[in-house]
């Protein structure tokens, strides 16, 4: 027994501040309960009221005489406050505030739900809202619709969550307007208690849910959602979560030293955690239709190879461009395919992929043709698409595609375009739980999520590396910078704490005068690069705080005297800690790795071509902390132009596993250190495959949490 | 009196190969008009039949004793070309050829066709089709629905034209599903005559027309369409087009030698057309009824300060961030505005923007909020959110949103979501016009287009660059080649070409010894590169051909060397012309200019930034020639990292107009001279503003077409 089945399958329910008065919501929520044939029993309290819609009223849920799983309450705070008293003592066994006024006015309102959920969570009481829309399970042996909506939605096999109980009722009737029917419904408003993680594990091992869908608004990030999550959507019964998350062009992280923190907004925190935990977003609320109907048929391609089969060119070549968008692949078919598709069409059909079957053809011609492509191997999923022309049959093929459905294990979509005409046909598919759309591109993009989600749950997971850090060193560098109060750390301090995590720095020394610059220049060799080292000058470069390709003493010494010059006119009042002479890195593609801390969520690992690249096209990939070499491999495949490092146009192949290492490096650094909040290496220049790669320069900056 | 106005609205319809037998063309078309209620006489011909559905029969066109407007014709294509022949001789004034089996199979059929296309073009008689679904006119004075599709729309300001038939029935149900009309609707099937440019343009002229939409799968371009759709989509009224057009990944052009050839495939065509000639083009269907809808409003936002007014959070946070990715903005209201929010919202809500009227509202805070913010001088567009709540009045307050509606000028479009709750107010918004979406994204998606258009009519026009050319010289130079069977042209002979249309390539000359190169090079001065010429060795670098950054003599001597050895060994059977000795290119930003022939086009312009920007992120922008100053400047400014040009992180400011001058100057090069197929010049390298660019390299094919 979950604790949540007193939430979704109560045998008794209770509504604390049932009211008779229709409009208010203490009537209608226990009316819906009662008119939709709720078949547990059903208890209203109000002390002020006799019965409520003819039901026996009690005045307080301590009076019921018999037990209350689920309380419904629908009462201003403080009055909630009380009657959450009143629930503990009679034993409820799960509670829905349905009430707003609480922690999104803040105040008092605030206060008390947090008084309220202690109290649920001292005895173990699932508390679901305040400030929600309330719970629906239209299962036949429960029936419960305790919420605002009137209608109670078809039994399926899609579990929702909401955050926004407004989008609810739109939902409710654009899915029954569809043809959809639910598992499990629930609006969570303030999550007080229960929140999106306790649903998803219960969604996961309900056998009446088979997808998931959420509405979110704001994630409050447990530390192990990622890992729980990650076991929902690829264990051994991965049930796939579809989110829409809205908030999106929220003004990101603001003022920030690096690019790394510049870049890392709200949007780049939420993709990261989806990412990771194989969640899929999507834009819009049709779309999660789209895509929830095509899972919840629970078939999944093997591969991105598609057979279309379609009576008219023009939706064929939709579907095509489509499929080819949506990453998958025209099949080619077999010579037993094309045999077969020769026997059973006429001349005048195209027997290569896309398949023609005619405007004229019946049932008998989408019959054979899908018989044919189904059964070759070279295809992983089928799209039929039918227009409703003078011989169309859309019954008989709609008939013809369910019985081959049955005796297959790949995946059909279809798209039955017009609605009218082809009614029937799209009903008998629905029935057989058949994906059917009203226009190819959306069967199309609905197959290549499935393909998505194919290549998500078959990832290729390698052994972790055997890296040794060390720590206690790092953990003494950032302890002494943060003694000597200092808060932005350049590659002086810097460069021994990454070699800490594994990181190979150029060599250098700091100069306090163009002689000692020339000697240690001498000591070190040449080419180099003179750096100003100031806690007040950031940007170098831009206060002419730069040399670079040094290659003689006398160059050396010049430069000295020139950056030194150059700083007091661009800073006066900077403090000079000296000059750092540094080996120039021997040429490698130049990367930028960089780490920002985002309130909430951690530290967030960014990847990215360094330069113009992630200045002026921000081309740079997220994760958040901690990862693995995994998430570092696919981090980095998954950076537009990756070809870059795999040898493009002649260009070495670079040293791409030890930039996973670094990752993983830098990601351990960063959670054995919280005080990091920004930290761009920018650039690391990787060099050839097996030589590993070089920091070139560093910007940190440290903050206690 | 339009020649179309016989297809579209004839007084007078004759059905040639009119049949008794249901599930028949020619019966189900002939139906269809008659149970239509055609307002006009129609006439069955058929010489098998006395009397076709209870109206009199005649054997021929020419028997019908009144005047004929219209002809549909459904008769395989012999029969088809002899009633034609009827047809003319009758005086008809336009012809329809349903029937499919002539240019689409080939061979006969298609000659017929190209004959009975001829026929009549020669008397003038519009003709639409082959291969086509028919024609319909809703308007209550005509209603023709000579078509496949039993229902005939409601009447409305869109007009559609099909290149697909099958399409069309799809389009009619989804419409009568949405509660969409249309003005004309038409399916073109092959267009052996009348095309999409007939269309266009009488649907400009037609008064009940003020939207069109177009689904293509092929544009056969004529010389002038860019130029004559320019003027529909931005002239004095001018009527927006929506477009899909299919076919979108069809492989490109295959196999080039240049980089603008293995870039300009067909979808650069296309979306070059479009954009020059201002159609918008659309992924889907869904899309397209959305954008049509709000442009069938007929009102432009003058801005892209848009105000939300929602009575739920989440929508309201949906719609912002679509709002922003659709390239509007939030409108920041004024004083005035600020307080009559205040004054008539409770306090609770929320006053900024979006403005939140809370989920209790009911009419009057829904009209009070709308009438302050659409007086506010800084909002262009107010987008109106309803979700249906428990004191939602949705069709009182699409009662109110109307009344103001009526009084503004500025455009409002509307979510309602929901399907059931709120459909009183939805029809009533839809009944006057105001555009209503289901869900929010799609309201403000469809703002963002309207503000797009906007854009597209207000766009900046300047006047023409006055350019001199040596169109003389350079012909010359053409014709040298062509008569010498040179096919791929380098620098030493593309250099003066580029010349005699005003570019600049870097001083240079030929080389046949190591001694004349390093003649040469004392000319020219230092530093210098060297390149080999060799009609066989289009890829330099590769073969070792090139040496750049040479700063002696003694380096270009040996250089010269070096290169020879390095091009015997990549090909010892090329031909090498010799060793060109080039001055280097002063510094500039590094940028790519290229063209493609495509078949049936012209040529294609393409600008972007050169080396790895072209080559791994083919981050490239095509328009088609002719093209002139103010589209080789969006061109420019349309390019992913414009801000390169524009003084980035300390960079030059680009000389952008000479940019412009040379795209028109390379437009014009192109247009006079067809036989370029492709030509890259990569890089030019673009200096200081004022300081003009420098071509660096040339590759440059010739054939006739």
């Amino acid at each position: 027994m979950e604790k949540l089945d007193a939430i979704f399958s109560p045998e008794s329910v209770a509504v604390i501040g049932a009211s008779s008065t229709p409009g208010k919501v203490g009537h209608d929520i226990f009316a819906n309960v009662l008119r939709g044939e709720y078949k547990g029993t059903l208890y209203p309290v109000n002390p002020k009221a006799r019965s409520i819609l003819s039901v026996r009223c009690y005045a307080s849920v301590t009076d019921i005489p018999d037990p209350v799983d689920l309380a419904m309450i629908i009462l201003p705070p403080k009055a909630a406050l009380k009657s959450i008293e009143d629930c503990i003592e009679k034993g409820v066994k799960g509670v829905v505030i349905v009430s707003a006024g609480f922690k999104e006015v803040g105040g008092e309102g605030a206060e008390i739900e947090e008084q309220i959920a202690g109290k649920c969570r001292a005895v173990g009481i699932p508390l679901i809202g305040p400030n929600c829309l309330g719970v629906i399970n239209p299962s036949s042996n429960i029936r419960l619709n305790a919420s605002f909506s009137t209608r109670i939605p078809h039994k399926g096999n899609i579990s929702f969550i909401s955050q926004s109980g407004a989008l609810c009722t739109a939902v409710l009737d654009f899915a029954a307007d569809r043809g959809f029917g639910f598992s499990k419904f629930i609006s969570i408003g303030n999550k007080a208690d229960v929140e999106e993680l306790d649903l998803l594990k219960y969604y996961h091992k309900d056998p009446e849910t088979d997808v998931i869908m959420i509405y979110m608004e704001e994630l409050r990030l447990r530390e192990n959602f990622v890992e729980e999550v990650k076991k929902i959507t690829s264990g051994d019964r991965p049930t796939p979560i579809l989110v829409i998350k809205s908030g999106k062009t929220a003004a990101g992280a603001k003022a920030a030293a690096s690019h790394t923190g510049s870049l890392a907004g709200t949007e780049a925190v939420y993709n990261a955690v989806f990412h990771q935990a194989g969640i899929i977003r999507v834009d819009t609320v049709d779309d999660m239709f789209d895509f929830a109907q095509a899972f919840s048929a629970r078939r999944m391609p093997a591969g991105n190879r598609v057979a279309i089969i379609t009576n008219a060119g023009g939706p064929g070549i939709i579907a095509t461009d489509m499929t080819e968008i949506s990453g998958l692949t025209l099949a080619r078919f077999s010579r037993e395919t094309d045999e077969a598709l020769h026997k059973h069409l006429p001349p005048t059909a195209n027997f290569s992929n896309p398949v023609d079957v005619i405007g004229d053809a019946s049932r008998d011609r989408y019959e054979n043709a899908l018989e044919a492509v189904i059964k070759d191997n070279g295809v992983d999923g089928v799209l039929m698409i039918l227009t409703p022309q003078s011989m169309t049959d859309a019954i008989g093929t709609a008939e013809a595609i369910v019985n081959i459905y049955k005796r297959t294990k790949k995946p059909i979509t279809c798209s039955f375009m017009g609605v009218v005409d082809v009614s029937a046909g799209v009903k008998h598919l629905q029935e057989h739980h058949v994906p059917v759309y009203r226009f190819p591109e959306n069967a199309a993009r609905a197959m290549g999520t499935l393909h998505e989600s194919t290549r998500w749950l078959k990832r290729r997971i390698l052994p972790q590396y055997e890296l040794n850090f060390d720590s206690l060193k790092a953990r003494k560098i950032i302890d002494d910078c943060l003694a000597s109060g200092k808060s932005v750390l350049g590659e002086h301090d810097g460069a021994p704490l990454l070699e800490c995590y594994g990181f190979k720095p150029c060599p250098m020394k700091l100069a306090q005068t163009a002689a000692e610059a020339g000697q240690i220049a001498d000591e070190l060799g040449y080419p180099l690069v003179l750096k100003i080292v100031s806690e007040q000058i950031l940007h170098k470069s831009d206060a002419g705080g730069v040399r670079v390709n040094l290659k003689t003493r006398k160059d050396v010494e010049h430069g000295f005297t020139e950056i030194l010059e150059n700083a007091f006119t661009y800073a006066p009042e900077a403090q000079i800690d000296g000059i750092l002479v540094q080996k120039m890195a021997p040429a490698g593609e130049e990367v930028i790795l960089g780490v920002n801390r985002y309130p909430g969520f951690g530290h967030l690992i960014m990847f990215g071509f360094g330069g113009i690249y992630v200045e002026l096209f921000k081309n740079v990939v997220f994760r958040l902390a901690p990862l693995g070499r995994n998430t570092a491999r696919r981090m980095i495949r998954g950076i537009k132009g990756y070809e870059m490092l795999t040898g493009f146009r002649g260009k070495p192949v670079a040293d791409i596993e030890e930039i996973e290492r670094l990752l993983v490096g830098l990601s351990q650094l960063v959670t054995d250190n919280p005080e990091i909040k920004e930290l761009d290496i920018n650039p690391l220049f990787v060099h050839e495959k097996g030589s590993g790669a070089t920091v070139a320069d560093i910007i940190l900056t440290l903050e206690r949490e």
